[in-house]
């Protein structure tokens, strides 16, 4: 147990993602801060606020600066944000006459949350990046496998037959759905924070929405009256690493299912050893997107918290978004970061599967026969029939069920299972032309 | 203590919504099903998979069919859903050869998910509707009282002036963003599901893709793959509605501290009585609407885990929805239906927020004293001592500020609330604009 | 979907249980609050605090007063809890002399919160009851299988050969702690609340903690301080209920995975229909216990936060245990429901269990092979010289395992399960230890 | 925004606890597993299951070894526990025939989780400590403001007069609750750990639970048998760590609401300042105890999970632990951390507590003045006029009522506030009395 499994040293590379960690380390945190009082420095002046030499000061002046997290962390215990020590340093750092102008009307909260803003679109870029390749492999592993027969498992028992492939497919459908909707969330995001101590810019004055407009140009995000307290971009932001991190967790879990010794079904990456067992390959990294999923909705309801916020500003509210969001974001790219290579690797075994399809006499094909029978007699009949057929322990299916009925069934056709392939073949289509045949979507 | 306070008859009127509850309703949930399977006999019977006659009378048969809950429950309990029940009973009100062809193709999941998808697109759609109501009256007071000073508090305490307008559209801020996601919303959500056993529709073959854009077209769904583990739009929906419930709670806590017997900046609605304390006024549906609130990150959580579904079908996640996604819906209905009537009774009192604005000697004119004094000496100079100045016990600001210096500063310009009411209304004005200057928006 | 599947009439014979239903309903809680009523009207009476004739007039004239919650549902709408409404409805049915000293000294929440305890009691009491009968169960059938060998599964693969009976009593593990701490959670809530207004008692002044004496020892409670702001004994108590549910959880998944098609371990109640596939045996009812058990951690994270209370009375959050609370203990209620019939039935298949053990070659042996190599040659190697084995696929492991050395180890022996089911049975004695060895736990 | 506010060098000086921190950091992990190891071959060669000389190397030669946390970091990515990679390790620094002893008959669970209850242990020591500590201040300052007079709010309404120290007894009434909980909560969690690979003890036999107990005994723990799979004892931990930070969090919530502005009843500790607002005092660390107490039940609920085991071993619900308990634990401890200079610097400000007694022209009396009056007339009638008089804005509540009738009451004695402080006072002397009158609880 480290405090957190997602960036300890011993535990991060299972459950933690160096790339997305990064943007939300204390380094990167104040990097994106001094970045947004620079670009508003740049701004200001552009605006005729500060004086054009005062802006190019402060613009040059924090340009290649670091500042150690620990020389904040004083003032940030005491302030609540680490806002008032930043700006306090920052100031150290410049001519007085620039000095004066720095953090020209604005908040603490202006600059908190335009830093997080910047590093978070960071963040969905590369996710979007990561989850188009997963797609994209998944496409090919699902096209690959569209002929491989297998057992499909309905409330974990046997059902009908289905290609491996739609199976990859279905573990790919949520993720497209989540693709599709990443770009809205990019944007809900990606707005211009400026708002002044109360909301109001009062400061600025006329020139708030001005100043607030070339603000949003110099950091690349979409001009927006200040939301300062409307949480929602970064709710949503949440709730979709959630979902994310569930899809992934679901592919975890049936990689588990499918690698268990008794069904042996496929195989993905490499297993990892125990202490004292010789023979185990357990599915560690499948096990890590499961558990990653499972914790992912517990923050996303606590972020949730955050939207309840309060008056013009409610610490109490905001830091819950500073509580849940990280691990959320990390988490979902750490599910990302284990998914690829299993799913590059993923090694069905045909043989396996054979052996599911054929296990109790075939029962896999009960439905078909059902149908089959059907064409003979009425539904319920037929179905009954089967029922008690397939309680024949040992028998075939097929051969339990002729015992019981002189109908005139061709039942190598109704075990026959390319039909059955081909109509999974066509939902592998179909599921993989709404990601195709969509317009090219933006970049976060 | 009521099993749900949702929806029990002591309690509802304050948690519940009828509107929302009727359609979660096992009445509902059965005659929504029932509305699947017909729609899926035309879809078939249209795409020459059943006889047409049958079709007919399939549809036909069960136009008016409304069945007990209690005669489904026993099977229900048995099969861990509803439908195999159903649709045995609904043969029973079939001729044996229309009877035959009902469900032809279908698996339990199609039609409760079918079902479900219909009744969420008619309680979102009432969503929809409640919350433009609201966003209309949320404009017209923001704008009444744009003009109407009131002390600004962030972290709790006395920040800056601002109208009480402005305090108004922040409310409505992230109602408007939740507002312009919700069609997108409805979108993923009002796809057919038509999959079969195990999602590959191996009974309905080549005439899969023909018959499900017939139900899709029949049930005026947009034509999709099978989509019954990809379960995001289910996940999506709620964690729409769990922010829309901390939205509204929000509106409810600060309506709260407004009305503190201390503060009494405004009041709404009607005060609910104590059963020992005559005098008592309490904000009970203000209250109700912040427990809403913050009920529904759980109950959005919980839902995330059904994104980690398993296999083919898995009842332990799918269950999940069952549970969580519920009392989301009513629960985000019943924080609409008590916002209205406090949003359309808002009563400030300008009395009181004048009293709050000369708290301190008129602390909140802080910030403003310190820029007015930054124009004379260095920021952190002029912050210093304002900042001394504040901590002066009774006097009033703008007077300890100037026993401290003789820096020319116009002390009654500070001081005047004019032109940040000004700035407020302005940002009132962008506020708005996001909605009134977007396309219209789809309805659900 | 159904608002609440634990007491919707179509879901709840899967979900709800009726037992606990009863004790969560409008009539259970008027009639509770009713009881507190009554009590406080004796005590008041012994205390000397209300005339004895207007105390027997109450406890007389509302012994078999019951009301229809819809009578008081607009009353608690509006005052957000139901007591005023009550109180004014039941002084309308007693004597003006008596309906005067009616709830004398009380408030709201002293009436709502006794009535609470009171029936959480007794839903404790059931779920005890049931809980020390499934244990029971589990005792019996723990040693009835201590010497059915299986494989055991740890990070989903086959480990070393348990006897089933372990697995059982893993189960019942959990289980016997819970109980074990039953009595004391029962401690915590049992205790009387009395505190008025603003939980000083002000009214009944001097006599309060006689009063509050006489009304613990007539309602059956401990005597208490008044606790109406401390709400940890509710907080325990769901937590308790959740770690219950999870318990349970645990069992239904481990069905699951037993009953798989693949293994069929093992099999226990009735399997689920469909409503397409003639052959389906779904695990219903382990399947519920699972979700119930998922679902049980979001309520009981919500429920945390009515700990979080805030001043003399805080409705926002004391509302959050009435939304979570119940559902926590009717799931549990549940959860115990649905196991028994399970635990009951079980019904293991020792063949395929030993068809488990004999996957791989025998792979569940190759930590007892090391250990036995280890007498030989380093422990490394010898862990080495088996992983090589373990991987040779098809070999019997012993065989692949005596080709690589010539290590002179007695492979009987190895694979002997005697030995192995001794130290299980050892095992499963020790953790049904812990339960009878224990002094007699007092009942809720 | 850092992965977590709790142990990033920025922000832990507010969120985090060093303390706490050191506890669950690589290091300490490493340092707590080696712990286990070396009692466990003291513990073996006691028993005779290892040879003496092995034991005492064992012991000696991990004695003083620290392992840098990075060099396991691959293997604990690999085999998904440090386990594997930390015994290699130590085996390279010991003679190769202790080395062979080693580990023996352990798995990696027994001396994972052994390690985790020693530092959690540890950690429970430390907080009931700082609890202990935390209640004896709360008793002390309850004394302190026993006759200081406020006005209760309920429902955040004035209601009735009460001490300020009953506010302060009662923030430490579920404190105190809690501090009960604790020893049987440690109890629960202090129980040794061993199973070997399947939790049967296979590899040890006969000599299981000898060793078992003598590992016990050098680990300070007690005797149990192996309870790999019954979570329950972290469950509760976590549990009662989120019930703290809640009731923490109430005390910030409650020091926001009495130190706003427009209240200033009480102040405590120092204020934060703002970047913008020169005469910000904000109540920084009230807040962080706020947000400590709302996360702490999204950790808990998604521990339970962790409960909802599988099989022998299932590492997708043992990580969720790694995941939520350590951020309950050091959450708890800086709750704890900033919660007692708040309550050691606690001071109420008598004048603006009277201020609010006189609000409404005194209708914090209503209560009393009605049961003064029911001697008069019947109690709806009391009740009824008092409300009327109430609702009549600016005049003193008596002389609104006295204006309504001509009933006998002597006014003067109705609003005195001696009686009421006295109650008071009677009661903060009983919550105190349940903690201490109980018997002297065992330590952590």
């Amino acid at each position: 147990m480290a405090l957190s499994p997602l960036d300890s040293m011993l535990w991060s590379g299972l459950f933690g993602d160096a790339d997305m960690a990064a943007l939300v380390s204390d380094e990167a945190e104040i990097a994106a801060m001094i970045e947004v009082e620079r670009a508003l420095a740049r701004a200001e002046a552009a605006a005729g606020v500060i004086p054009p030499a005062a802006g190019k000061a402060i613009d040059r002046g924090l340009a290649n600066l670091s500042l150690d997290p620990l020389s904040l962390a004083r003032g940030t215990a005491s302030a609540g944000v680490p806002v008032p020590a930043l700006v306090a340093s920052l100031r150290a750092h410049l001519p007085e006459a620039a000095a004066h102008w720095l953090h020209w009307g604005a908040t603490s909260q202006d600059i908190l949350d335009g830093g997080a803003v910047l590093r978070l679109l960071r963040a969905t870029a590369l996710l979007q990046d990561r989850l188009a390749a997963l797609l994209d492999r998944l496409d090919q592993q699902a096209r690959a496998h569209a002929a491989t027969p297998m057992a499909a498992r309905t409330r974990s028992q046997i059902a009908t037959p289905i290609p491996f492939g739609l199976r990859i497919a279905n573990w790919a459908a949520p993720l497209i759905m989540l693709e599709s909707r990443l770009p809205e969330v990019c944007r809900t995001l990606g707005r211009v924070q400026l708002g002044g101590a109360s909301g109001a810019n009062a400061v600025l004055g006329a020139k708030a929405q001005t100043v607030a407009e070339a603000l949003a140009w110099e950091l690349g995000l979409a001009p927006a009256p200040p939301w300062g307290t409307a949480r929602v971009g970064m709710a949503e932001l949440g709730a979709w690493a959630a979902q994310l991190s569930a899809a992934l967790g679901r592919i975890g879990g049936d990689l588990i299912l499918m690698g268990r010794s008794e069904a042996g079904e496929a195989a993905a990456g490499q297993g990892g050893g125990s202490s004292t067992m010789p023979q185990k390959q357990n599915p560690v990294a499948a096990e890590a997107m499961v558990t990653l999923g499972r914790m992912a909705g517990a923050h996303a309801g606590a972020l949730n918290g955050a939207v309840l916020h309060g008056e013009e500003r409610d610490a109490t509210a905001w830091a819950l978004e500073w509580m849940a969001l990280p691990p959320l974001i990390v988490g979902a790219g750490a599910g990302l970061r284990l998914a690829w290579p299993l799913i590059d690797t993923l090694r069905p075994d045909p043989a396996a599967m054979r052996r599911m399809l054929d296990l109790g006499g075939g029962a896999v094909h009960a439905e078909a026969a059902a149908f089959a029978l059907a064409r003979h007699m009425p539904r319920a009949e037929a179905a009954r029939l089967v029922a008690e057929a397939a309680r024949e322990v040992g028998a075939p299916l097929a051969k339990a069920i002729a015992n019981r009925t002189d109908a005139p069934v061709d039942w190598a056709k109704v075990t026959d299972l390319e039909p059955t392939m081909d109509a999974g073949a066509a939902t592998i289509e179909a599921i993989f032309a709404e990601r195709s045949a969509r317009p090219r979507l933006p970049e976060c």
